[in-house]
């Protein structure tokens, strides 16, 4: 299947991927009394009173933001907000169909941080969750930061912890098939973006043995001038020999690694200096190494983000339940508890573990209802 | 029928009246490949070229925005984002169920024009209209013509020319029954809100002998030293001979009272002084003179907004088939035009004219139709 063609061609013959629907019976003008005036009238007078009527008398409880600036669409760039939505729409249809969430797609005409912040304040009173999406590092890090702080329902940026969360659960599995603990790990990660460095951040509650992360300059490390303020925050607790280098000295005696960055900068002869190499190629479509070169390399485990090879590490598998738990228990805010607990929860759905299968598939049973479970 | 009780039990049930639909297949790997990751990316390609294939390659071209800031919910008053939003949620089913449009709520926690200007259009890149909703007067003017000078997609106010429209089909229609002619008729008009100046500005398209407007001080007049800007505004039309007092005063020799205000201001002894009174009493639910009363005081035609009476002016009529219009012909603005036109296609769509029935009822056909073929 050509699949850029024929998704041009759905895409096209369904004009999107998501519309409105009424919940209610409109037949006749006694409906219509109940469902506007003057019957809603009542509705609005019990909300007027006590704003918590909202999640029962109107669709707030069951509906999530997500917001996009466009400045960071999959792996190509800024393209602004128009060109974002077919990206949002998937992910709300992703939502509806793993969650039964109703997530709207907000697509902002702006990339200035205070006015993303204001905006997203301003349309907040009817939403009950916020997906920030696709918004360029560092950006996302304070947008995020600053929303969570000054509103009372959860702010995710699903690009960060979505992508943090699949990758733990992917590495606990992995190291219990190589019965390896994280404690005597080397993890490097390549690429210092909102996925490298929330991963890195989460990882970091694992206490593995070290963490380097590295950007397009090179590692992360307190040489650095040119780094900004979330790159400075993690050396707090990575690099912690202050090593500087590239790809090739970071990775000597590296246990893990995992590509957030771009293809084909994973060398054979970089594996050859891990040990008992686990490697998670996530760039998308085509990965740091691919698949079958990593098989052959003698890598242990190997994850990419393709659909097309085994172990998909995909943000898919997460966000619909992880929302889902969220919006059941009222949840105000996603902490770090939470997500561990959803990496674990995703980690122990696989029942025929394999090192071909590290983490559950996406239409799998029961990885859903364990992670929303795992929510409290 | 207790609607009041009845109308809380729906809206618990059901937790609100709209959610999101899925439009396509999603049962396997492959059906996510078309419509997310990596399908997706070439949909947001072909938009960052060209904009416009937002509108075949996304649900933008069927997504109107319905934006308010709770400051006049119905009647009543300023109540905050969250108890506008059962309002919201009618209206887009109102739009769904008679326009198969997707009109998303937005219910804004800010009622500074500017901020909810900003707000506005930071998210306009993925609709294709706007419908300001509940927004108090005399605010409601300027954040309306400001977002449709600096948007080019259609801003409509539907508490103003929704309701402009609507009172003008009934009017063409009284008239026509009457033998009258708008140049014979001089008008009153009973409030000065966003309903009664728009309504005074569309019906002096009809160049009537004169237009009265009241507010809760009296007359508008040049006298009047408390005028907001646009009640300024109307006095270069209305008010030829420069009269001033109270609703008393302004109904001598009326021929047309339009109520847009407030319960029972219309009397016996008011009625007495009109030329063959047209009353169109549109307070809700209790109007300037119920049904009953005008007609027994010998009013030649009454109208309310009122479901369980004949003739309802109701926004309803308009604004889904007026969208839809809006929409269908990619029209970036609502002009006078287009509104004169509206109403007379709604006039001309009652077959059975009487008094009792001067304007179309909600589940009617062909007026719909009608009002959608007459935007151009």
């Amino acid at each position: 299947m050509d699949y850029k063609k024929e998704s041009i061609k759905l895409h096209r013959l369904y004009k999107g991927k998501i519309r409105l629907s009424i919940k209610t019976k409109v037949e006749n003008k006694q409906d219509l009394s109940l469902i506007y005036t003057p019957g809603v009238a009542e509705a609005v007078k019990l909300i007027a009173k006590n704003k918590n009527e909202a999640l029962e008398l109107t669709n707030k409880a069951n509906q999530v933001a997500i917001v996009t600036d466009g400045s960071a669409i999959l792996g190509l760039g800024d393209l602004g907000p128009e060109a974002a939505l077919p990206v949002m729409e998937g992910k709300s249809v992703l939502f509806k169909k793993f969650a039964d969430i109703d997530a709207i797609p907000i697509c902002l005409n702006t990339k200035d941080s205070n006015e993303i912040i204001k905006t997203v304040k301003n349309i907040s009173p009817i939403f009950s969750g916020i997906n920030l999406e696709d918004i360029s590092a560092p950006r996302c890090f304070e947008i995020e930061k600053r929303l969570q702080q000054e509103l009372d329902i959860p702010v995710f940026h699903d690009d960060q912890h979505g992508t943090a969360i699949v990758i733990l659960a992917g590495l606990i599995n992995s190291l219990k098939l190589l019965k390896k603990k994280f404690k005597e790990c080397k993890i490097v990660i390549n690429g210092a973006g909102a996925a490298g460095i929330a991963t890195s951040i989460l990882l970091n509650e694992m206490s593995p043995k070290d963490i380097i992360v590295l950007d397009s300059k090179g590692i992360v490390s307190k040489k650095r001038i040119d780094l900004n303020f979330k790159k400075k925050e993690i050396l707090k607790f990575t690099n912690q020999n202050n090593i500087n280098g590239n790809l090739e000295d970071a990775i000597k005696k590296a246990d893990i690694f995992i590509g957030v960055s771009k293809p084909n900068v994973l060398t054979l002869s970089m594996i050859k200096k891990m040990n008992d190499p686990i490697v998670f190629a996530l760039a998308n479509p085509d990965p740091e190494i691919t698949y079958l070169e990593a098989k052959k390399s003698g890598v242990k485990i190997i994850a990419t983000g393709r659909s097309d090879f085994p172990n998909q590490i995909n943000n898919a598998l997460v966000f619909p339940a992880l929302f889902r738990g969220l919006l059941d228990n009222k949840i105000k805010r996603v902490t770090t508890r939470i997500k561990l607990n959803a990496a674990k929860a995703l980690a122990d759905s696989v029942k025929d573990l394999n090192k071909d299968k590290i983490i559950p598939s996406i239409f799998d049973n029961n990885y859903i209802k364990n992670i929303v479970e795992s929510v409290k």
